[in-house]
């Protein structure tokens, strides 16, 4: 399309401009910007809804009643299903915490900044300046907190087998106010990109300058295949610890995307060292996390198989989802875009013509579909290319996600024809 | 038997330790340390436990399904609900938390402390110093959240009408560092006072050099009546507002002692400067807390009143535990002991001979009876007479509290004779 005479360009682009025009003429009110469970995924984990009944149910499998006072760092059995689902050496090396992973990463940089980390000298605050390095394109919640505590981030490009790590090796070995590194090492959010054996090798083996970094890996999608092309995480932690680095490393999962976003269980995993440092300053932060909710969970599933199988079905219901967007995207874009196409997650990853993300997300505002900002996938909501854009097609019903697809591809081609007229007056 | 003799004394002495030890060889295990409701108030809420059985039930009353992501302040009908229980002036007033309003507390100073306050000029955190005053005796995890934080505590006696507020008026208006003050204004723990509207309305009236000034009103037994004698609270919020202050006052409650402990629901309270001011920051620390938890106890309580019904049970079942401690205390202790004799709440406050509460908490612990460290009701653990116990009554059954009690007496009369004869020494 880019090689057309300005002529064919407006004939194009008055062609897609009447597509447009029809499609919001149809009044639509689509949202595709967050990763939302659709409602049959919602609908899997009904029976956990009632699996506590009584208030003997209500008692652990060590006599504990979880509706009482009590218990900090989560139920043991809680403690061993999430053991096992973050592969922790053991069950010490675990805090279950609310419903949501994000909070428990946050409340670890606010502690961080108070009382500095396990091992470290001074709490980060103390410092002048504070860097987390963030791969990009990246998870905007993540960004947001650096940007909210006024932490500098150094974007880094994420590439097919993870973060530069020639750069990351560089930054923190230089770098002393370099603490902290955002990774979502699984399915990554947006890109789908999945840390290389050799990528994870590379994080166990880092020699940061500051001895009180922490790598923050979000690993959100561990279980979240979506394709029969399973990908495969080293257990970063237990590689970190072979090179004198397990303190370094902060992992995080929760059930959100597995049981209920809003009423899911979340949890840390870390090294003791680390694991005794965060219960001492968090004892005297709260009473613990919902138990029952735990309990909830636990009676539910019954062990990580159980949450496996789980999956599967998560799976069933979000493939074909993927599978329209993809083959629309295919049929309709091949020209002037590139996306994801990605074994697992929740979003495809979509780079537009430089210069037209914006354009193509405000076009589909327009149109009634609202996506994910242009931008926000990057450190302070600025992309330099202005050319990604991030798709969540896990919530509309499959038509709808199938005219939301469409409607996309006419904004983006829409956007490149403008674009492609701008280069040519 | 200040006025025994040594001789006297010696012999009421050998006495008691021979009743002591008696008590000792039973080899009993009882835990009077924590507020902890017993097993029968737990199992009140047994229906609210299978309140929501289907998908459809997990639908709120505005058409929003509580199971997904979204809604980082709480539900409607949840803010409705504690609205009505906290008597805010509109549902824009209220944050619902998760299941602990003592984390929301701890969040809010750490707010401050990175963030500032509404209509402050800078972050806690770069103040010299900062400074809370600490009504006592007073609650021990408010006190730590101070320690915890390295805010410096200002002891204020708590009397029989509320904190000694001629020393709160000149402290808050001659002292800059002086950001926070605590209070339990209703049945406070440990003492069970409550603040008379005289008290209220001054503290309404604080005129504090610090304009970053907070007070933290944790109102957690504003529904804990235990006696037909209901006391009754101002409402500071309002009252503030009439003299400009509104921004001045937090208030916190939460479900732990009406539905269950471990997983109840937490709310704060204050003017919409201060809710609005606080949802932007949170926004980025989480995803909201758990949806389906607000649910579940707006379905069960349904309103206000039924809250107060439920309220009813607790106090029928608690009344007994604190007739039979009281009882036991007047026929056993008057000439060496003073005690709280509260409308509501969750404790006695014993006043035992200056110098004896270690020896006696100590003593309890040896015949196999946990009590709260003697101390802990005073900033720094530090009880500067050592002569107040708190009695948490709520837990044992009704036969063990009985002995506890009866072995509570021995103790002190044990520890006073110790001490008198030290005395004559």
């Amino acid at each position: 399309m880019k090689n057309l005479s300005k002529q064919e360009l407006y004939e194009v682009k008055s062609e897609l401009e009447a597509k447009y025009n029809r499609y919001k003429s149809l009044g639509l009110k689509l949202d595709m910007s967050r990763g939302n469970p659709c409602k049959e995924q919602l609908d899997i984990s009904e029976p956990m809804l009632s699996v506590l009944k009584t208030g003997e149910d209500c008692i652990d499998a060590f006599g504990f009643d979880c509706r009482n006072y009590g218990i900090l760092d989560g139920i043991p059995e809680a403690k061993a299903l999430f053991s096992e689902l973050m592969n922790t050496a053991s069950t010490d090396e675990i805090i279950i915490g609310g419903n949501s992973s994000l909070n428990m990463m946050y409340d670890n940089i606010v502690r961080a900044m108070i009382f500095g980390v396990y091992g470290g000298e001074q709490p980060w605050s103390k410092c002048d300046k504070i860097k987390f390095i963030c791969p990009v394109p990246g998870y905007d919640r993540h960004f947001k907190i650096c940007e909210s505590l006024g932490i500098e981030m150094i974007s880094v490009p994420l590439l097919p087998d993870g973060p530069d790590m020639d750069m990351v090796e560089k930054l923190v070995s230089e770098d002393e106010s370099i603490k902290g590194m955002w990774c979502v090492p699984k399915y990554s959010n947006p890109s789908g990109v999945t840390y290389s054996n050799e990528t994870v090798l590379r994080f166990a083996k880092l020699k940061p300058k500051a001895k009180d970094f922490r790598v923050f890996w979000d690993n959100a999608y561990s279980l979240h295949d979506i394709s029969d092309r399973r990908d495969i995480l080293l257990n970063v932690l237990e590689e970190a610890k072979k090179y004198g680095n397990g303190d370094m490393i902060y992992k995080f999962m929760s059930t959100s995307k597995v049981s209920f976003p809003g009423a899911g269980v979340a949890a840390m995993a870390a090294s003791k060292n680390n694991i005794n440092f965060i219960k001492k300053i968090m004892g005297v932060q709260t009473i613990g996390s919902d138990k029952l909710n735990q309990l909830r969970h636990v009676r539910y599933f019954k062990d990580a198989e159980g949450v496996r199988e789980q999956m599967h079905r998560h799976a069933e219901i979000i493939k074909p989802r993927f599978a329209v967007l993809i083959y629309i995207l295919e049929k309709e874009i091949p020209d002037v875009a590139t996306w994801s196409n990605p074994n697992g997650g929740y979003f495809v990853s979509l780079t537009v013509p430089d210069g037209c993300a914006k354009r193509v997300v405000s076009l589909m505002k327009e149109a009634g579909v609202t996506m994910t900002p242009a931008g926000s996938t990057f450190p302070y909501g600025v992309d330099p290319k202005d050319n990604n854009i991030r798709i969540a097609p896990t919530n509309p019903p499959l038509a709808e996600l199938q005219t939301a697809a469409e409607i996309l591809c006419v904004c983006v081609r829409l956007a490149a024809v403008e674009k492609y007229l701008s280069e040519k007056e």
